[in-house]
């Protein structure tokens, strides 16, 4: 039994073996394939698989997702973002395998579940804060799916502050706040000067005030949201991984002075939150989950 | 085989014996006993149980809850307040009985997704709109739990807008915006001098521009909460009971609005929300449920 997994991100893709306790091998990586993304796909899949027999392959992607037709349409991938058949393209390569399809957001969960930092949790939500806001949720001990693939889209909970038009269409959404380059935008807005999510962060770590402000709002917003979500899914466990989680006492402060705040229910006042104990290629590791256990 | 359900309401005690199609007959209600709660509990379940050998019985409640631990806490029953063991009282009562008990927005949920608005449906929400604001989730074909049996307390997602305290011990949750009792305090404060929701409904209707700002300012915060959990859940389907939905276009005319304006993910825009089905009554037909599937 050889399971595989492949993980289709905005700006990397990645495939490796995976073994039953979820652990992986063989792991490849390669830049976002901006021109043909199914070659480079159909590349890393047959490295890695080598001369094995495959027999399960799980597929994490970059949302939107139409998981029960099969077919991912990752925003930042421009020749898929109208929909790619991803799930007959690689059932044709590997007919004898079982192949599952997950977003990322569930895959993050289902590897926090299995091996991170909600083992043993009936009830979670994981995070990632990076250049966007995204997750998965872990409720009554199942990751869900949700209707079309796309459960677990905490970036898109409306939070108060300013009401910033989203990518996605909406106003208002956490990701027009908090994610790194929602941040990193505010703050050249009012002259600071920086361009990375990291750059703010170090700039903040040493005092300056618009780099401050740009993660206050941010941790605040992320507070909020958190919060809203772990009212409605009776949650008490929180993991937030991502890059842009990575920016210490500035954004960790206000996120944990809003969680205080706005947890006033009694099942909400026991909420942890906390960094994710994975490290990068948590989806890898989820997309692993999904072969193991197909 | 008799299953009986009972509803433990703020505001109203019920019981009734369950049909196999979830139907109810011999249903008794009588209003909330503030002072001796149990004496009035146990002479309902007496009195619709008659001489029948009950094998299963549904307990809905106001909550919060402790599903686990068998405890009701309704925050608008005093004597009940710290927590009181229904389920091993109930179990006293009927020995040769299953009991089970679910948070009053779970009995929504099940009502809805087994008899009302949620027939065939795997990912929706129930809401109920009156003096709180409260909810259920249906995911994946199940209705939500969560870890202490709280799912579904959609009222304390967090909403732009005024930072209003909620009786929560929280700051700007949608129940704390949009509930009838929330929307009248608002109007009061601004000059309208009725004392109900349903006053204000009709005041609105009328064309009284303080009700009418108070119904917009509510049916806005409802529209933002149900697309921030409809995001995150990936649902297309909500519906809305409770006395304070019945206000009519004046509420659901800026609801509506609000959905339209937030539900920007391509998933989201597909939301329908509509008016629930079922009257009142619906907490009773869930815990109806809950007691034939027990």
């Amino acid at each position: 039994m050889t399971a595989l997994a492949l993980d289709i991100g905005a700006t990397k893709f990645a495939a490796a073996v995976v073994n039953s306790d979820y652990s992986l091998r063989r792991v490849r990586r390669v830049a976002a394939a901006v021109v043909d993304p199914w070659d480079a796909c159909r590349e890393l899949l047959g490295v890695v698989a080598h001369d094995m027999r495959v027999t399960a392959i799980g597929i994490g992607a970059a949302g939107p997702v139409d998981v029960p037709g099969g077919v991912i349409g990752p925003l930042n991938l421009l020749p898929w973002r109208d929909g790619f058949p991803i799930v007959e393209r690689v059932r044709a390569l590997f007919p004898d395998a079982v192949v599952r399809l997950a977003i990322d957001g569930a895959c993050l969960a289902l590897a926090e579940h299995r091996v991170g930092g909600l083992r043993g949790v009936r009830n979670g939500l994981a995070l990632t804060v990076s250049s966007g806001v995204g997750g998965g949720i872990v409720a009554d001990g199942r990751v869900l799916v949700g209707r079309t693939g796309n459960a677990g889209h905490i970036g898109h909970i409306v939070v108060p502050g300013d009401d910033t038009p989203c990518a996605c269409g909406g106003f208002g959404c956490v990701e027009a706040v908090a994610s790194g380059m929602s941040s990193v935008r505010w703050a050249r807005s009012r002259g600071w000067t920086g361009e990375t999510g990291v750059e703010l962060a170090t700039a903040a770590a040493a005092g300056d005030p618009i780099a401050r402000a740009a993660l206050e709002r941010a941790g605040t917003a992320l507070g909020q949201a958190i919060c809203s979500a772990a009212a409605l899914l009776d949650t008490d466990r929180v993991v937030i991984g991502g890059g842009f989680a990575q920016s210490g006492e500035p954004l960790w402060g206000p996120l944990r002075a809003a969680v205080a705040r706005h947890a006033g229910l009694g099942f909400v006042r026991e909420l942890t939150v906390e960094p994710s104990p994975i490290g990068d290629g948590a989806t890898l590791v989820g997309a692993g989950v999904l072969a193991v256990e197909a």
